[in-house]
């Protein structure tokens, strides 16, 4: 009988943030894989290090740090491969995936390439969404508010048609895009609703004014909320 | 000394869906509050029942059916009043909440009466967002997928505006908006990319084709996900 593959959701860092349900099928499955650096280094392994099992199996996908997309499927073409005949030969595996496995995760890819002729069970995390929204202090999006989730590579003028009139914004993966995207904030006036974290629950975690932030420095794993104009919660 | 007073994310409904972190300080805290019916039921309180320590002091927010604000209003000032007491006396408070405490949740009723004069602190929880991608089999949002999260009772003319364009949408709360949903995403050709779940993750969870929900019989944690056509994750 082939086995089933698990997407497991370890949430956006604070290793306390796992579930009841990831952690139980951490401890049972054969394989564990994960995503890595080229140097082996991998955020999601890191989460739930506490908690792996002594001798189980770890398969690490070393995903190349190119912006060109074919190195990359490449790597997930060989990693399917194995996995799946992992699966096959009956044995359980799972994927960790930092935040949830379907919000804008890497998980998709294996999924995209095993999901066909394999059983899938994806356990969702916390997402970095609600995350950021907790470090913040205060409510991503409430009552009727409209909510957008804007990755910031997209073009000025997409971020700019998606934000016009909404009541709550997430621009997520802010990164080297940072310079570019508080200028933008700034022109639609928005940066007085606009805050900054990143890293939301890691230990390296730094909440910081707009102005404080290196306009070089910002990491993968920054975001911005931004709140419409007033309180909602009142 | 003042106590702390704990958002708790219970999670989308399955028990197992808790993090460890909501699961260590549910045990630790000397009052449990969450919302219910008026006569008595809690959703949230069922989530975590089977960790309830014994002899920990429960409250129940009983907040009225209507559509009018003020009386629930009272509930929630009633109750402000209550907690905040507990807190002056130096006892820390759990508030359960479903899903994640700042992600459309009542908490925020509570959080703007107390979170002036006293320490909180949120912990996020998995939203029903990414539960009902899971559940659905299908990534949420991937890539630089721009994600729109609607309120169903929002006009019409603002949901088709915000949809119009987006990659990924997920329409929330949809309840009895269910057949006025269900015509716009037709006028809108959006009705073959959209997805129905209801109580994703818990025990009377039910996905459906559009055209099997009977128009009058979608519970209030109805969740419609749409995708952009094409496979997101090729």
């Amino acid at each position: 009988m082939s086995g089933t593959l698990y997407g497991l959701g370890v949430g956006p860092g604070d290793p306390e943030l796992l579930t009841l349900k990831a952690l139980r099928l951490l401890r049972a499955v054969d394989v564990v894989a994960y995503p890595a650096l080229e140097d082996g280094d991998s955020l999601a392994r890191a989460i739930v290090a506490g908690h792996l099992p002594d001798g189980v199996e770890e398969y690490a996908i070393r995903i190349p740090m190119t912006v060109a997309r074919a190195p990359a499927q490449a790597v997930y073409d060989v990693a399917a491969g194995y996995l799946g005949a992992a699966l096959d030969a009956g044995r359980s595996v799972a994927v960790l995936c930092e935040g949830d496995p379907f919000f804008y995760g890497s998980f998709m890819y294996l999924f995209g390439r095993l999901a066909e002729r394999h059983r899938v069970e994806v356990v969702p995390g916390v997402s970095s969404l609600t995350a950021c929204a907790a470090r913040l202090g205060s409510p991503l999006a409430a009552r009727n508010d409209t909510l957008a989730v804007l990755p910031a590579p997209l073009a000025d003028e997409v971020l700019a048609a998606r934000l016009d009139g909404v009541d709550a914004a997430a621009i997520i993966k802010v990164g080297r895009h940072f310079p570019r995207v508080r200028a933008l904030l700034d022109r639609l006036g928005l940066a007085d609703r606009a805050r900054y974290v990143e890293r939301a629950t890691m230990g390296t975690e730094r909440i910081l004014p707009l102005d404080a932030v290196e306009s070089d420095g910002a990491p993968y794993f920054s975001t911005i909320l931004i709140h419409r104009r007033g309180e909602a919660w009142s």
